[in-house]
């Protein structure tokens, strides 16, 4: 690592007072996995009865701590369950190495904590294509399992970072006909100083019940329009892993609740924005509305589009009310469009309609709003109701600094 | 404008003698539609008999020229035609003020010129948004007729370029029974130091013979390999246009001739190439060979993830041997790889094969092939016979300084 990187700009003022949640408890240990004079290393135990959800990066070369934890999402959950984590090496692309260190893993820490091996799951973050030293992470196992710890929470949002500008917590506190029920969650991701880092790791946990099978759906629909919403150059991970784990130690069964959907959906997606906010040279937050495409599927190709577009961010990089790269976008981006229906604003201020530049347009006026920290680009197809909100940040001298000019 | 951008260090070292095609003059003019001092107008015209064939963005909200030339395209051959093209203005997303200038151009060279407008095709590149002030183009017209000479394809490559760094052309003289025939191409594109210029222009010419439905054939299937087989950005521009014209004044009907099909397919790389060598910022010249695919479509595919990657590029950038994110870009294309049997190659260095590691690996040997200009990546899929080739730049901070940090 050798350099360490200011604090985004975008970062949140301070780590949040995360609740504890009851059948929850975490302990970090430095087991030297890469980095000297750091945790790299997060056990948390879950208490018996505990439903674990997930969701996983698409790719086609996912690492083997993924396909392992893909396989057992739908195992018994009374038997309580682990998630082990390690920052510094990926463990992904290294053949049957990685399947062997996953397995080797999983069974110590079956052997520590009694929990069976079906039930633990374990995310690596790192360098890709190096070997997993994971007798250095078995090493810490005894320690991991004595020090466990109901607070340690933001001591495991710390261990999981790899190039990360800042720890990422968020949670909700709701009321279900007078009974408390808590969200907590961590993510890290997206500060890519050393090369291929790119992974995003997300853990959240909650004393809700809800069995196995319903608490995947929610997850599986949500994930959509908050992790799956965002993007900060396009290039997707190997190992991005989200883990949803319900204890139900409040006694509250959400199944169907609103209340709680909407408190989980709340923290996922202030976990998605603290990611991009931590996205590499990123100098602003930038939200894509798309409104009236033909469907939603098409509105968010068009709002992905415009996000993951090197000329609409550099442009916000360089404060350019530059609403002729928003046009391109959508064109190119393969969904229905029609040129002369199209509508266009920056923030409040409508810059284009009807194929053609705003007869309101004030340059001066959309200048000036692109100095703010955070923008909002809207775009309105006028074709049907389909809608969806991206969010992503602008690509600056920062990226290329972070990407090009340093290696680990 | 104001700043003038150093040549790209990848430019030929010269602009190439093209031969005259015999059936074909050009003339140039300064109309003053943005730039001072330079040539923006070209006028290109096709003796009778000549066969126009084309290829266009796929932009759904492409420019209204386009829009005119490609309903043109499969026009009648035996009145001769006309190609006209301003740089400065890309007339596009101007609404039905597009049209009306498109129409006045084309009605204006059909009275100065005698060829009827269904037979005049127009490109226009520079800002968007912009009513195109036609009338400036329409005033020079006269002068452009009158001064028209066989031997002025130079002034016309330079009098189309926007923001590149140097004029491109590219030429083949081949031998059919005895008989010579003659094929000179220009090109403008990629280098976007204003907004919006990403417009990419072909105009190729041939002295052979053949008719329309054949040459578009030809043209459409040689299109994929060549300049659908290049990236700067991965963004699309609304005017993208390609045109070749076959006059036929060689007396050669090259129906089916393979020769012919050889050094047209060899034009078309060679100014795709250019393209690519004046992409903004670019300090790398890269050949992305994806074999071994399930099909050529599932190679493009992997082939473009690679060379459209930011990890990639800014890898290639910093002389990164990073095989682990072309891993990655695999892994996100959305087409078929098997992890466990893929291969990947920086130059002749076999970096990774069965999801890991080559045991040849040399990090050494690998760092110091990343320093060359000229860079090969291949990868083979292990899966079946599809292939495919794209050629890509890398990502500086030269493209953040020309996108980000100028306006015109």
């Amino acid at each position: 690592m050798g350099k360490t990187l200011a604090v985004s700009p975008l970062a949140p003022a301070a780590f949040p007072d995360l609740p504890v949640i009851d059948g929850v408890t975490f302990a970090t240990a430095a087991a030297g996995v890469r980095y000297a004079r750091r945790t790299d290393v997060m056990l948390a135990l879950l208490a018996p009865g505990t439903a674990v959800a997930g969701a996983f990066t698409k790719s086609a070369t996912r690492a083997a701590p993924v396909l392992d934890a893909q396989a057992k999402l739908g195992g018994a959950s009374n038997s309580g369950a682990a998630i082990l984590v390690n920052s510094g090496n990926a463990n992904a692309f290294t053949g049957s190495a990685g399947q062997t260190s996953v397995a080797a893993l999983c069974a110590a820490v079956a052997g520590t904590t009694g929990i069976p091996d079906n039930r633990v799951f374990t995310s690596s973050t790192g360098v890709i294509g190096e070997v997993l030293p994971h007798s250095k992470i078995i090493a810490v196992l005894d320690d991991l399992t004595a020090a466990q710890s109901a607070t340690a929470i933001k001591d495991a949002a710390r261990a999981i970072m790899t190039t990360d500008t800042f720890p990422k917590g968020a949670s909700a506190d709701i009321s279900v006909n007078g009974t408390p029920v808590r969200i907590a969650g961590i993510a890290k991701g997206s500060g890519m100083i050393a090369p291929d880092m790119a992974t995003m790791l997300v853990y959240i946990f909650t004393d809700a019940q809800m069995d196995q099978a319903a608490l995947q759906a929610l997850v599986s629909g949500q994930v959509e329009r908050s992790f799956n919403a965002i993007t900060v150059d396009s290039d997707t991970s190997t190992s991005d892993s989200l883990l949803v784990a319900a204890t139900g130690k409040s006694g509250v069964d959400v199944t169907g609740n609103a209340d709680f959907a909407d408190a989980l959906a709340g923290v996922m997606l202030d976990l998605a924005h603290q990611v991009v906010r931590d996205g590499e040279g990123a100098s602003k937050f930038v939200e894509v509305q798309v409104t009236g495409a033909a469907n939603d599927r098409d509105a968010k190709t068009h709002a992905m589009a415009i996000a993951n577009s090197p000329l609409v961010k550099t442009a916000i990089a360089g404060e350019d009310a530059n609403w002729g790269r928003v046009v391109m976008a959508i064109g190119k981006s393969g969904a229905a469009a029609d040129r002369d229906l199209l509508s266009i604003w920056f923030g409040n201020l409508k810059v284009a309609e009807k194929g053609w530049v705003s007869p309101d347009y004030d340059e001066e006026r959309a200048s000036a709003y692109m100095k703010a920290q955070e923008l909002v680009i809207r775009v309105d197809l006028g074709l049907g109701t389909g809608q969806f909100t991206a969010w992503t940040c602008d690509l600056t001298h920062g990226y290329i600094d972070i990407n090009a000019d340093y290696r680990s």
